[in-house]
């Protein structure tokens, strides 16, 4: 992180975001049958950087990769699970929300990709809810002010204690003069669906609200005595878990399935890190730093699909779909935030086509088992990160490349795709094709605008997303893609160089903002839904207010809390 | 202007938004027929502010107001027009878009407000087009680039002459370290649907992209070589004119309602100026300059509504409705360009509400009247012109005042509103009360997300959206409004003053930029549309670029721009 300039407090100079629960200072995961319960008590020294502490289960980034790890366990390896409680170790305070003092001294560049992250790890909470059927219930015993709040708002019932302190607040405006962007306002607005004239009062009530008013204005779904708590609680865990009456929107795992401890663990990835390489099993990493562009390669499988879901099983970390997207996901948050210098992402891919196929094709058939299941909903999380990733994203579709099914939205994430015609001479390997397959037409893997890449690709052409339909299984060589709409551009070896080459020096000449801007429009055509408001409308008004004076200069709210001294207003408005 | 640092060239102190076609410096208004022709002449030396010349067609604000008042006029004055022809009036250049002298000159909160303006502008023309039938066809012959081409984008057809230098561009990214932030990038994706690496492709060469393949990607509708252009211009004015094939989608006025000049003339508003106050007839604004607060009031009707449709034309621009709906336009935009430090916009409202609700119910049934078609629709416009201002909103209903049908619109705009219960002693005026009509409830008025302000409001509570109307044509008290949820707050007299002045007061204390961005959230709650994915999704990051250094810190694009000095990038990510 020395580009940003703050120090990480264990000393390295990346940002890691693999861990464990035997590693966690800030989580404590318990899980007792289908119910799992997750114990917000933040060690105060633990902070991720040097210079803060994580005072009142205030978090950082750390934290947050915790809390994002805890979820992706419980979804593997706890299959049985239906319902997490979220809850605070700490008396009287829920959650403090993101540390002020970390945000104050954080680089532009890290607050906006930390709120990015803690956004996704809030979406997944909810895309366990909707997709996998675990329900969250965070139970609130104290003060849940501004982030700590957005957490709660992104379970499926947020229990309030009514001792007449415990509360709800999202105090940024008044406090701190930023906004609720961890989502807070977009999920107050359309999932909770709180009056806007009571939400406006809400966001600037620094003290916030308790008890029934809290459950009158939708705030929070109920409210419980501490003396009721427990059995509150035991009530609604039953509830959502699931009974003859509320069956569990997804079954449970089939017996010898989804046993505790019969889900699949989720084991260390096996990374080497050199200066300019990265090293997993099925990824590597390459930044060229003269050319600001990192190059991703993905690789295909090396044996054919397994016979069996039990095989499937019995693979587990190893099966690779699963490990490909742990992997991926891995790369892609570490050019995120330790690489802020790549301009572009350039994704490459080694492997045969039928059998990347032959994956999505067994998945398909084991759509009702549990694992296949969170797989799918793996890889629609991260390719869904990929689209949010503020880099140029470009697909090369080249010789002995394996861009088919899930592979292929890659080429549909990124911004521009070349496919190389034919082969250069001398070059004995497959020439370039795309496969297409159920997976990138059937909404499994959907952008968080809730179409399909192919669906966004053609708004304006539906008769290119049937042509594309028609085509599900064929080998598509470089003009057949291009005469599909698939790629952007197919083009002969004589020009293939030096078009890329030209492309991306041409693109790491411009300015690293308005190429954020240009892509963040350009990706997301069509409807928005919550998330991509919250991604849109929400954080690119919250990115603005983190540039403006009245909250990050020197005598700005954010940069003045808790020095004593009050913040100065340039009091036009805009 | 002073708080902005700019002097208007003018000499004036204020930007004055009322004009008429006897006053253009930059366009030429022609109506033959039902045909209008609006020509882009732009008088380099006619820029708003001193500083720049408005070369090549560029614009600035003065030129977007002439504009704005252009189609204004075209659809009052002038019913009887179906099609406007948008030309330019200088050789081989249609627009350069908005001039650069003047953005790297502007403060930030003018070129926020600007864009604001320009984009309602752009908007009003797809209005005309969607309410009124009026179709534009936009006629580019030579250069259409960045603002330039997003006005064209405006229209209903493009034509692009076909001569081998005629081209679109959106070159804001690689000159300008910019957006194209009119509109253009989201019209690109979601009104044209051009396919995204295309439009990636596009957005980032500066020399565009012109023939064959603007048509083959959608940019333009079609190309016309020089020769034939007269031709193609005036087949696409019958076509879109209508005829027995193509039947306009409103039907042209009745003989005598709609005839050459039989419009209703739009003539000046008559307005006093002062320094602390402005006085219309039916509007009056008035400036708390310590306390940041403007209060406007509206004054109902006089005399009850016209007995026939007649009688509404012969009272024409007098005519209560029309008259108000320009007035308050005309005010807001006073406050918002030339007032930034108003924290907050106080409306209140005096005169009869069953008059005023009387004028809608006259209005709903001439709702087959042109002129009263035209009347709902600018008020819609203005409403919308209300929920996109950045100040704080707040409505106060007081004894006397009448918030009813249209009106009570303004109250549900508001961020927050107060209702009095009962009287002040000796105040002998009739109680506050608030009265629902079908114009809040028909979707006639709907907000820019496509839903009525009540729908808005009760998104989470649709019963309550029932209750409001069965409530409709009664005279609904404060506890009666606090009940249906119609205000936020009903207070008594002992409470009234100091309750509003503490908000207001704290209001004004907060930072305004974190107040922008919460009001730009909490207003929108729903779906988003292209027309509130501009305001949003694009306007956000435009403005958050607005205010990186690579864009317009000193060495950056926007600054450096015709310097002869290349600009400097810091290169991370964001």
């Amino acid at each position: 992180m020395a580009q940003t300039g703050q120090k990480l407090a264990n000393g390295s100079a990346r940002i890691d975001f693999s861990t464990d629960p035997s590693r966690y200072r800030h989580w404590k995961l318990r899980v007792d049958g289908n119910v799992a319960t997750l114990v917000l008590d933040v060690d105060e020294k633990g902070g991720l950087f040097a210079g803060y502490d994580l005072k009142l289960n205030s978090y950082d980034l750390g934290v947050d990769i915790e809390l994002a790890d805890a979820f992706e366990r419980i979804r593997f390896e706890h299959p049985e699970v239906r319902v997490v409680l979220l809850r605070s170790g700490k008396p009287r305070v829920f959650c403090a929300g993101a540390n002020i003092r970390m945000l104050a001294g954080a680089s532009h560049a890290h607050k906006v990709n930390f709120c990015k992250f803690t956004n996704e790890t809030r979406n997944a909470i909810e895309d366990a809810s909707a997709g996998s059927g675990v329900r969250t219930v965070c139970v609130i015993n104290g003060t849940a002010a501004g982030g700590g709040y957005e957490l709660a708002l992104a379970a499926d019932h947020i229990i309030l204690v009514d001792d007449g302190s415990s509360s709800v607040s999202l105090p940024e405006v008044s406090l701190l003069a930023v906004l609720p962007g961890t989502g807070g306002l977009t999920r107050i607005t359309d999932k909770r669906k709180v009056r806007r004239d009571r939400a406006d009062f809400f966001c600037t009530t620094e003290e916030g609200i308790k008890g029934k008013r809290a459950v009158e204005w939708r705030l929070v779904d109920e409210v419980a005595p501490s003396s009721r708590l427990e059995d509150v609680i035991a009530a609604r865990s039953r509830e959502f878990a699931g009974d003859a009456e509320h069956p569990p929107p997804y079954p449970p795992p089939l017996a010898g399935e989804g046993r505790e401890g019969a889900g699949v663990a989720l084991t260390p990835l096996e990374r080497k890190v050199s200066l300019d390489r990265r090293e997993y099993k099925y990824v590597s990493v390459a930044f060229d730093r003269a050319a600001r562009v990192a190059a991703i390669t993905l690789r295909g499988p090396e044996t054919p699909p397994p016979a069996s879901s039990e095989e499937m099983v019995r693979q587990s970390a190893a099966f690779w779909p699963l490990r490909l997207a742990r992997e991926l996901d891995d790369a892609i948050l570490d050019i995120r935030l330790n690489e802020l210098d790549m301009a572009a992402i350039v994704f490459k891919s080694e492997g045969e086509p039928q059998t990347v196929l032959d994956y999505d094709i067994f998945l398909d058939r084991q759509a009702g088992h549990w694992l296949a299941r969170e797989i799918r909903l793996k890889w629609k999380r991260v390719l869904k990160r990929i689209d949010l990733t503020s880099r140029s994203l470009v697909a090369l579709i080249e010789p002995g490349s394996c861009f088919a099914g899930t592979l292929a939205e890659i080429v549909f994430a990124a911004d521009r795709s070349y496919m190389l015609i034919g082969n250069p001479d001398g070059d004995n390997r497959p020439p370039a094709v795309i496969m297409l397959g159920d997976a990138n037409l059937s909404g499994t893997l959907a952008m968080s605008n809730g179409l399909d890449r192919l669906r966004t690709r053609f708004l304006g052409e539906p008769e290119a997303h049937d042509k594309a339909r028609r085509a599900i299984d064929q080998s598509l060589d470089a003009r057949a893609a291009e005469a599909l709409g698939l790629v952007t551009f197919a083009l002969d070896d004589i020009d293939w160089a030096d078009e890329i080459r030209l492309f991306l020096e041409e693109r790491a000449s411009f300015s690293p903002d308005s190429l954020t801007g240009l892509e963040a429009n350009l990706r997301f055509g069509g409807p928005e839904t919550m998330e991509t408001k919250i991604f849109a409308r929400l954080t690119a008004w919250q990115n603005w207010i983190f540039q403006r004076p009245n909250a990050t200069g020197e005598a700005g709210a954010l940069s003045r809390y808790g020095t004593g001294r009050k913040p100065e207003f340039d009091t036009r408005r805009t």
